[in-house]
């Protein structure tokens, strides 16, 4: 069994600094690359590219709303055009450090408020596909279940469905929301046990016991901070001792996100 | 002979309009399209690229220092890893929107206060260059005489001379800053007949009557405002009265600019 | 009788230019002056305010949602805290212009989409009625009749209510929203004696046809092109002509908004 | 002997950290606070002053260019009128805060490239210390010895002058350049020993050997990382030592920059 290991990357600004990129850089196949809209200046897109096309690292877009001070987190009613011409701008934008570098955008994961939204708003879902066709139709949507895979695969474009390491699950294959009881699972144990049942079982306990079907192509880790990175690193091998292996999305011969 | 006619487009931005497009587009063959750090929300950018698309007019990229409230007309004291990260990214968020059209970014002609210090700064000129060579050696630099001009062609980039139709010149070929007396000519008829010359003959008479030599590829148009607009037009009626055709830069088959 | 009259100043940004403001100064004795979030760079806060205070217009200040590309006009779900926070930040910068021009902030008008749902949201209004009486107990609060008046009221602030001379009113006294039929009144000479009737007698025609009660202590102009402002022109001379006086917020002895 | 203690607080924006804030408000008595334009969004700015009037430290506008990105460290060309309306404008946020809070801006520091060119180009010192005329002639200017100091002293304004405890200095009271050979001192023990004679006698052996007359009203410390702080500390304990006591600027008696 083969998986994509994956994590948000060039979210500082300026002369600020987010996230243990360096670290995260040897333990990712794939990574989300903020556009400039909720991060990622110039520069620190540029180093992020060039440090994952360097490392074999698939690059992504991270496309946000337009929302600097609120790093992309709070609604936006944007219209469908604004969200289309907005996500084609950031993916441009993308594109020029992934030329210089050599290499390609590999995929396209909407960020934070607006990847959300995309999983339930269709008209959202609609527009972020069409800029992706529009680009480049041979982008991958990276996605969990729901309205913008959906999309994706009846436009024809390839889907890859985003597993989360240490988040509960409900029994209709959602996430339980942050801040209700449960939702994030701290206990690295549990979470290196549940990654691998994920990837080499495509199977999940949803958090009343149910077990789950998930299938997933890519798991999500996080470089927020210190412990944050021992997490991911602990997750990496849990699966590494099950015999998994780490590719990049775009070097996966089949993916589960194009069987709807 | 033929020419290319260019102005500056997409200049607006969000609820903000600036410029009469619609009127220009019926007289260029290409535009300087702006790509959001000086003016051009990703709104004005797709209708703009759509339009010149539809009409068979050239998009160049307009990059800019990174000053909406300044219109990118102010000095901003970069480093050349800024101007060319900079540079980049507004290159690549322009090709979004020509990719999404189904044309391609034919030049780059850095904007205001950036394309006034590229024609003097080595830095800058090299950021500029080195970011259009690592996005597409194909793209042509749109200059005046001058360092840009010069760094492009060592790159072996095409370079296309801009002529300034209604700029008096000095006698060693750079422009009469404005707001000296004369810099700039208001009388049509006037600057009809030097336009023609400079495009038949390459050549414009200085502002103290030395004749110079001055090799022009394109000719840069204004659509500020009405009069304006009417001057513009004027021009282009001079241009054909005198047999000029009129073609973009990237259907040229032989440009003055690549001629040191 | 005695009225205000209102309309929204400083809405250039930078190298754009948006509202005939030279020529609404001659009619209006209050504005409403961007603060910087949707419109109204220093430049031009500096400039409206001095020529506000030339004249003896109130000046009023009108806070956004951080959007400059939306214009403040699209819904952002921001936390209450940052409504508040984002209100006195606005709010402070302005009274930096009057304090230099020798006047005070007026009042404060929430703009654009943030002034529509404080009208509906709770919290949205307290949050903006905080940071009113936490900078300035003697801000007058402007508002249509709704949430954002009733808890300014509550809070003891003086509140200012605006009529729309040009809107069409539902029987329940809120506006007809633009979009439906007969929402905006286009014709000059119906919008004269329906804002006679509003200042003088208190009342309007609903679009079913019922006489509502409509206090009001302002009436809003509007500037965004010449037709709007020969519009303006005719409300005024209607109302002088009705025997109407004008007369700053600022300078009213006894306001509608202050009865419940 | 009574000196303030300052660093730069509130640099912090959105979800971006920067600064050890809450450690250094243990030590300091004065705070220069970012306003919006080079870092300080309006959350950080209203909880790093509530912080500051909890403690009594005093509260100092830090205006900056226009570049978030660039944190204000570069050079921009702006005009005298744009630095005055830029420089008011963030003036006037940050007092919206300080108002709520219940204290008032007590001093104003230009930040960054703003103020290293305040110390030398005089339009630009006349620009800032006519901003902070026009809105509080109470508010005292910060400077080093140099242009600004000088030319808000001949407009009537109070002047606190500001000491490096770790940059050395050239024979003619100016500092060293960073990046010159010693500029910056790292011996906690001896930036404790020259800040004591600092304070205490008013002199600094300049990096040639001479001992020059450097009279000081405030310490710069600084508060960027763990040693930072640890340095701030040891300086803090060094003064306290030598018997000085510490006192915001706003409460000192007599001001040594008062004396040309």
């Amino acid at each position: 069994r083969t998986i994509d290991l994956i994590a948000d990357l060039g979210e500082s600004f300026g002369a600020w600094t987010m996230g243990r990129d360096t670290e995260m850089l040897d333990m990712l196949t794939s990574a989300n690359v903020a556009c400039g809209f909720h991060a990622g200046d110039p520069r620190t897109m540029a180093a992020t590219v060039r440090a994952c096309a360097d490392r074999g690292i698939g690059v992504g877009a991270h496309p946000s709303f337009p929302d600097l001070v609120g790093f992309g987190r709070r609604t936006m009613e944007l219209s469908a055009e604004e969200v289309h011409t907005d996500t084609l701008y950031q993916l441009g934008a993308l594109h020029a450090f992934t030329t210089a570098a050599g290499v390609r955008v590999q995929h396209l994961a909407p960020h934070g408020r607006l990847g959300n939204l995309a999983g339930t708003r269709q008209d959202y879902a609609e527009a972020i596909v069409a800029a992706a066709r529009d680009f480049d139709p041979g982008l991958t949507i990276l996605a969990q279940p729901g309205c913008l895979a959906e999309t994706a695969r009846q436009a024809g474009l390839d889907v890859a469905l985003v597993g989360m390491a240490d988040r509960a699950y409900r029994a209709d294959g959602g996430l339980v929301p942050r801040g209700e009881p449960g939702a994030v699972i701290t206990d690295p144990a549990l979470v290196g046990r549940r990654t691998v049942k994920l990837v080499t079982e495509g199977q999940v306990e949803a958090i009343d016991g149910t077990l789950l079907d998930a299938p997933v192509d890519t798991i999500l880790l996080h470089g927020d901070n210190a412990e944050a990175v021992e997490h991911a690193r602990s997750i990496r091998h849990a699966l590494a001792a099950a015999g998994v292996t780490f590719v990049p999305l775009g070097q996966m011969s089949r993916r589960a996100g194009n069987t709807p």
